[in-house]
């Protein structure tokens, strides 16, 4: 067991602590967890692996652990739910410096105690190649009252929160030969679990997914899932803006790692511009067909999936 | 995304239907599970590392498909829960056939079916080097009734389920140049839901654990959990036979990977003799010092935890 594992352990072993719903931690063959009477269990499991969705050349390693736990959270505020628990497996090759382990660890619990979110468990191994973290997190929603992919209607709107392709234009600058330089505060991503909730609490949303792979492909999984299809206008697409210019057309759409939530409500109800904090716009909306298009102002386009299919060394 | 791992995704989203307790499984941001009503939730997590913990020219893909879930179960077992759900993270390198995991899946859901456990989620991706699997298990106990690693007492009987050594010695047979066989089935580990489910429902148990790291260090852990000491009689180890002879006492003490339960008891409740088809066997007693001690023909010697470390390549 290379120094960083036992170190990682005994940094787990403090941290992950009892806390809200949480009985037991680590320390014995399992976690106990109490979900609240009433409320179904959400659980959601995403890889954040070396070489595929992080470049350690690239992101620094608090970076890298804040993500790697945004991915589950935002797919437990993607159902409007509450996070309860986190749980961390993470490999590390034998020669990483312990400062790295350490400065992941950081990025990861400081985004946990923000949502209240226990690190009740995990495991930690040897790498074979490169780091590899697998992160497994559990929340709770009221009974029934989880919002699906597969719930909107043809006529229902279409909302985005805050704005798009950052993540996906930032990496664009640096495959492109830009200095590797430390990611703005305002564009890393943040899960919108706050704003989620007003939607699932108010009765809003019809159907949400968080767009983790870009809104051109999350969009397909709400068409398919909920047998409809769409219109976006390109206008309305509410763009990042890195270096005082905004992001391109290309980014907004297609580009990943955005976490911010897609989501569909009848025409009726009425949207607050800014939820929680953070902005909510209206982008298009469902229709009957099965087909996704882009209203430009030259016209209609056929709209595909061509989501981030996260960047290869 | 290569071949194997689109086809893994349609073979998840096959498997990967609802079940009990799971009311959605894979299609959306989360699964949503119910935890039956006056019960708690119990989570784990177990990697399963190529190079690590397997290697892929002795283990064929069925064994550790079967065993990265049995790592799992085994742990819901320890606490005397009943498994809901399994979660599977895995990463394949590009060039493995599709028949390996075709194979590996099969293994796993073979498992998963007979415990009727559901396959509920999980990840794919493309590894950087070698199979990588991760698997999250979540199960229920009734509130307050999971048994702890917490709980031996002074005077307690050590009691331990089935025979130890067998994974050590078949390992260490194939580290020495024996041709690579497929382990008898009779050998290949199984997690003891059934027997652990009666320990608890019948109140028999002061604290237990799964033998995944040997038996003198999962000894060590319940020692340091209940801030207790151990003897163990050495004669009354009950030994795993491979090829008509007993394994190696040291395969027995210290081999890790047999996933049998250890678990205590008062010294006056009545321990069956099989439980569920399975063997448990008084082996010592639990004592008020915080050593480990074994009684030999020859008279006592200190015990140390010398569990399994995994193999490694």
């Amino acid at each position: 067991m290379p120094a960083s594992e036992r170190a990682l352990i005994a940094s787990f072993r403090r941290q992950a602590s009892v806390g809200r719903g949480v009985l037991k931690g680590i320390g014995d063959d399992c976690a106990i967890l109490r979900v609240p009477p009433g409320h179904e269990t959400l659980v959601t499991t995403d890889f954040s692996l070396e070489g595929r969705h992080f470049c350690r050349d690239w992101h620094s390693p608090e970076f890298i652990g804040h993500r790697c736990l945004t991915r589950g959270l935002s797919d437990i505020a993607a159902m409007g739910g509450v996070p309860i628990a986190a749980f961390l497996s993470l490999a590390l090759p034998p020669k990483l410096p312990q400062a790295w382990a350490n400065r992941f660890m950081k990025g990861l619990l400081s985004l946990a105690s923000r949502h209240h979110v226990t690190l009740a468990g995990g495991d930690t191994a040897q790498s074979p190649s490169g780091v590899l973290a697998d992160i497994f997190v559990l929340g709770s929603v009221p009974r029934g009252k989880a919002i699906l992919r597969s719930g909107a209607k043809p006529g229902d709107a279409i909302y985005v929160t805050g704005s798009l392709g950052a993540s996906a234009a930032w990496l664009k600058e640096l495959l492109h030969g830009q200095e590797p330089d430390r990611m703005p505060q305002s564009l890393v991503p943040q899960p919108r679990l706050q704003t989620a909730q007003f939607l699932r609490q108010k009765n809003l949303a019809t159907s949400m997914i968080d767009l983790s792979d870009g809104l051109s492909t999350d969009l397909s999984h709400i068409c398919q899932e909920s047998r409809v299809g769409a219109e976006l206008w390109q206008d309305a697409i509410p763009r990042a803006t890195i270096r005082k210019s905004k992001v391109s057309l290309e980014a907004a759409l297609h580009g990943g790692d955005d976490y911010e939530l897609l989501f569909t409500a009848p025409e009726r109800k009425a949207i607050p511009n800014q939820i929680a904090g953070v902005s909510a716009k209206k982008i298009g909306r469902i229709t009957s067909g099965q087909k996704m298009v882009l209203l430009t102002g030259a016209g209609i386009k056929v709209l595909k999936p061509q989501g981030w299919q996260h960047f290869e060394k």
